[in-house]
């Protein structure tokens, strides 16, 4: 991350270039809500296709699925999410607007000495209505608020079309019980064996009071998560869990490219960890806002396929090709938020120099990999032959076509949305069939002829791991 | 599609290889749901990312985006959902089951001479209800039906977190209006010129009373939609529906390898039509039950964006660089449901051969491109060196490992699961580096060099247009 960078430079680029827009903004806008525009979802997803083909295609132990958002409602139940899982909010006696309970802590306690080592994730819901009381906290807007109460962060709808009729479901919390609800038809349906792992990119949803920083968390959101199922005595879960803290590490720093200085690992402390997981980390990234959770990965024992078994009466048990022990795998989960690993790619990528604004994002991410240019737009051959080239790197490389303005002002365009090289087809090329290649970080050009234009792009996109789907 | 493809084989052959499952199968399953297993969702993912290679990367006058599932409801109001989105669903008095009016009608009809020319899409509810209680149509079950009442079929959901105070949003019906409310962001941060087209890929839900035709028609779905802007003095609607119909048709047959005898446009009538569109295809496909649509285009004249501008009183007009004239841009919308893609090009796939059923899946669709198989399992040189392979061939394709039970019974498995090629690893592999490639459709098997691997994958699975990204 340059240290330029701030929250609002990163809003107003990505508003202003197209990467994401407020949702619904025509109608006054959606809180906590996003799209992605047309460059927003091109480097989404580039971030998507390379963890699948790292996670799932590259591994002979990984295999991907995708489930509904809408699952059965016992699969909820089963979770525990219908029973616990939700937030302590509280709200402003006056406004009757709402916050959660540890964000008012949280900040009120910044640059507070005496409470610089409280863990806020470690108190409960009376704990914090305490806190609150004995400090008298107010809301942002300078107001009491009431005790905190619980809210279920599930979102629920219904299916059926008879009013008075209708079966209550939930759209999904997280994509991972998909997972654990699947799990008897990947043993029945393919032939793998423990140790493997299911993973799975999607929407999920969560009724959840936010403070606003843009992407970071929103109520719909795009989760990348990874059941990794062993049997706890063939494999120590310390092993496993450093050689998946290792390949998350590795996709972040390698795959995505960001620096490693911004990137550190976080252990959760006894009270903050669920009870049924006996270890778990935070992967933290330094956002503009400070150091917060990328990615999180838990050792959770076998409790959610023993509780789908319970609810479902079903066998989930496993049975070992060598021994026929039969037993119920043990799983660890990696995370992610593709949202967030956007947000922190763009974070990381943004470079202010000189007279320009540059996302200096690892080429294989990039929305473009190339720009072709026809220096001039009235020129009918060298359109031709700029179309040419257009046509001969599409089938390999995202492209984009700028006819407009001058060269300058077209290269700055390009620095803005991180596209790595730009590509000018001059009168020149019309005698001696070379172009201008323009590299977005170093400025320097070269002339190179076009026949050796896809070798030259392969080899300078992909000097890195290669992301071939 | 081959003559001997049935519902109940394809429903077979994708449960039991692992590309479908019923939603939530261990909690007694969901009606109408399907999850997508680990062959499944690489089948699904190259459809996908095909589609946005040929309808958004190739072309010059395409963009992307990805807008919320949730958006702010005065969407709806506006796009006319709300007010008509609906079906006219009558309910068997007994059962109290509930059915559309025209599924029943449809069922009642076939094989009756007198009604053949009969086309139900042009009855509103009062001519259903009448036709109903004329016939004294009964329910499936056998009793007598209530009158057909119409039924919103948007989903609903709310935002905030306290009882009482939450807002009422709906999960969107279709991904359509989530390019038009983003259509000001997209003119003001892009420098794309009318004529172009925006297209998105998601999930959209509709609370209908289906048939249980399979993934054909499920309550939660995935459409790709594309809303293409033109001025309508500028060029004639009827040339651009019509190299839009040459595109979907090219993308069916050659992109996707469907037999062209399988795929027919039909147009649908003036009654059918949505008041304000001019003119609607459908690209109907031979599914196993029958002719049914895959693939809608219409033209919907400005009617959207008005709406639009409308409830929202934002100016949406376009602003045209030459001439200065601001006007509303008219829109042709080709909307395809991905589901129904992959269930065509599995039935359209699925072949009976002696001893064998085979996906014969066009090359750049099939979840994996090739198999490596070590013969034995039990010599450490031979994996080792399959192993090598695995590693080379990974980088760029993605490939399947089977070290377990007899070659031609892993052949017999490839074939099911629509491989194109399967690479045998041998005692002779370790002295000369050559492998056997045995070829999915003529069975045929040659000798070729480990170094030669991925050249002869890349030109033999990609002969066809390829597919890059």
């Amino acid at each position: 991350m340059s240290t330029s960078v701030t929250m609002d430079k990163i809003v107003s680029l990505t508003k202003r270039r197209g990467f994401i827009y407020p949702t619904s903004e025509i109608y006054g806008g959606l809180a906590n809500a996003y799209d992605y525009g047309p460059l927003g979802i091109e480097l989404l997803r580039n971030i998507r296709n390379l963890w699948w083909k790292r996670f799932i295609q590259d591994r002979r132990d990984m295999m991907g699925i995708d489930s509904q958002i809408i699952l059965h409602p016992r699969t909820w139940e089963a979770s525990g999410h219908v029973g616990s899982f939700s937030d302590a909010v509280v709200e402003d006696v006056k406004s009757h607007k709402r916050y959660r309970a540890d964000h008012l802590i949280e900040s009120w306690i910044v640059g507070k000495k005496e409470f610089e080592s409280m863990v806020v994730e470690n108190m409960d819901v009376e704990a914090m209505g305490d806190f609150i009381t004995e400090h008298k906290i107010k809301s942002p807007e300078g107001n009491n608020v009431t005790a905190p109460k619980k809210f279920n962060l599930l979102m629920e709808t219904h299916l059926g079309t008879l009013e008075g009729q209708k079966d209550m479901v939930y759209l999904r919390g997280e994509t991972a019980q998909g997972i654990f609800s699947n799990f008897k038809n990947i043993l029945d349906t393919t032939r793998i064996k423990i140790p493997f792992g299911v993973g799975q990119i999607g929407k999920s949803f969560r009724n959840e009071i936010t403070l606003g920083q843009y992407i970071f968390r929103t109520f719909e959101f795009e989760q990348a998560e990874i059941e990794y199922f062993f049997h706890p005595k063939q494999q120590k879960w310390e092993d496993l869990m450093k050689s998946w803290k290792d390949a998350m590490w590795s996709f972040v720093t390698k795959d995505l490219g960001v620096s490693e200085e911004n990137v550190r690992w976080r252990k959760h402390t006894d009270t903050e960890r669920s009870h049924y997981s006996k270890d778990t980390y935070d992967l933290d990234y330094k956002f503009p806002f400070g150091w917060k959770e990328l990615w999180g990965i838990a050792y959770r024992t076998d409790y959610d396929l023993k509780q789908h078994m319970e609810f479902s009466g079903q066998d989930l048990r496993y049975t070992d090709p060598h021994t026929q022990e039969k037993y119920i795998p043990h799983v660890i989960e990696p995370a992610i938020g593709l949202n967030r690993a956007l947000f922190m790619v763009l974070s990381d990528s943004y470079v202010e120099e000189d007279n320009r604004v540059v996302l200096k994002l690892a080429p294989q991410l990039a929305p473009y990999s190339a720009a072709i240019f026809p220096l001039v737009a009235n020129k009918t051959e060298i359109i031709a032959k700029a179309e040419a080239v257009f046509d001969l790197l599409k089938e390999r490389f995202p492209v984009y076509w700028d006819d407009r303005g001058n060269i300058g002002k077209r290269y700055r365009y390009q620095d803005e949305i991180g596209t790595p090289y730009c590509i000018t087809v001059d009168y020149d090329s019309l005698t001696d069939h070379t172009v201008t290649i323009r590299n977005r970080d170093t400025m320097e050009q070269e002339r190179v002829q076009i026949d050796s234009l896809q070798t030259y792009l392969q080899d300078h996109l992909f000097s890195q791991r290669l992301m071939s789907s």
